[in-house]
């Protein structure tokens, strides 16, 4: 399956989703350029992204009709449902029942009040004041996932599932920030030390040539 | 079913599409206060909300087993595929296939390129140069929209589905901005003016006591 990516952003979720799900990945790498996206290519002339994605951001995968999906979240859902099952994990989401809707309930809370929480800091035009408003809602939200995560090693179920792949992902980003600091909630700081590890994770930080130390 | 909201926010979609769908409510209005939010009642003694829902937070709604379940885009997809079957409209949102994943695609587009782009410009510490450059951000998203849209009458299909109640709520925000007009996208003009004539958007403007002139 085609994968889009830019490494070292939100695109690392649904790599390190496809990675457990052992879904096989060409791996397209997106690069910036001054008329915006391109496929980063070996050859002179680099491929056009934006026919492609006209949205022109990243993650995006190959559909079976050479078409692409996008949006993060979406990805994540039709890994888990549509994908992972045909491969060799067929329990990245719950399927049925009230477990499916806490599950999706979690996964917009993730990406309304955690990553959409992230968006304004990387803006360097932002007011002190208003940045001391975002961190402030950024760290409800992280009390939030905690308390959701309690002692346990996954965020729902006993596996781990496409919501520990984004949260994860999002919680490396206060690498980014001086003025946003996990400390205060140490079972993030576990959990973020414990996904880590995983082989799924490291191939992924590999493939795009990261190192995260936490 | 219990509706937990407040006019005017982004409750009134969740509202529309629990119209849509024929499914029965019992509205429960939340109001502010200084120690948070309550449950509106004509009692002396309103209800308390933050035991009921910790991230203090609308829409919710109650679910059989007496919980409630949050996050709009969450609450959308439980009303389209567990709700809406049983009761009188079986197809806010396509089931299986593609179109299934175009449709989480495009709800979680406007999740997070549109409401969430709306946010902080509800926020008065905002910079001139931050709010500039976000409002080109909506403008995009917006734009985006109305290439999906087209010369259609709903986003996906040749029914209304829970997108439109989620993407009129939000087109209907711009009232609350001078520096943001709807008028460079004649398409969403349009589309904002037919749906508002709805028995389901008119039903829910006046349970929320409001009256929307476009």
């Amino acid at each position: 399956m085609d994968f889009y990516f830019i490494p070292d952003t939100c695109a690392l979720a649904v790599h390190i989703a496809c990675h457990e799900a052992k879904i096989p990945l060409q791996l397209r790498e997106i690069e910036r350029s001054p008329t915006g996206l391109r496929i980063k290519t070996t050859t002179a002339v680099p491929s056009d992204y934006m026919s492609l994605n006209p949205k022109q951001k990243v993650p995006a995968i190959g559909l079976p009709n050479g078409s692409i999906l996008t949006e993060t979240q979406a990805i994540l859902q039709y890994i888990a449902w549509e994908l992972a099952p045909a491969a060799q994990n067929g329990d990245l989401l719950p399927k049925s029942g009230l477990e499916r809707w806490r599950a999706v309930e979690l996964l917009n809370f993730i990406t309304t009040e955690i990553h959409k929480a992230f968006s304004p800091l990387f803006n360097p035009d932002m007011s002190p004041k208003h940045r001391e408003r975002a961190i402030k809602d950024l760290g409800r939200a992280f009390t939030i996932l905690q308390d959701t995560l309690g002692e346990k090693e996954f965020l729902i179920g006993q596996e781990i599932s496409v919501i520990d792949c984004y949260a994860w992902t999002l919680l490396s980003w206060t690498r980014f920030f001086d003025d946003v600091d996990l400390a205060e909630w140490p079972s993030l700081v576990r959990y973020r030390q414990k996904i880590l590890q995983r082989p799924s994770v490291q191939k992924a930080l590999e493939e795009e040539r990261l190192v995260f130390v936490f």
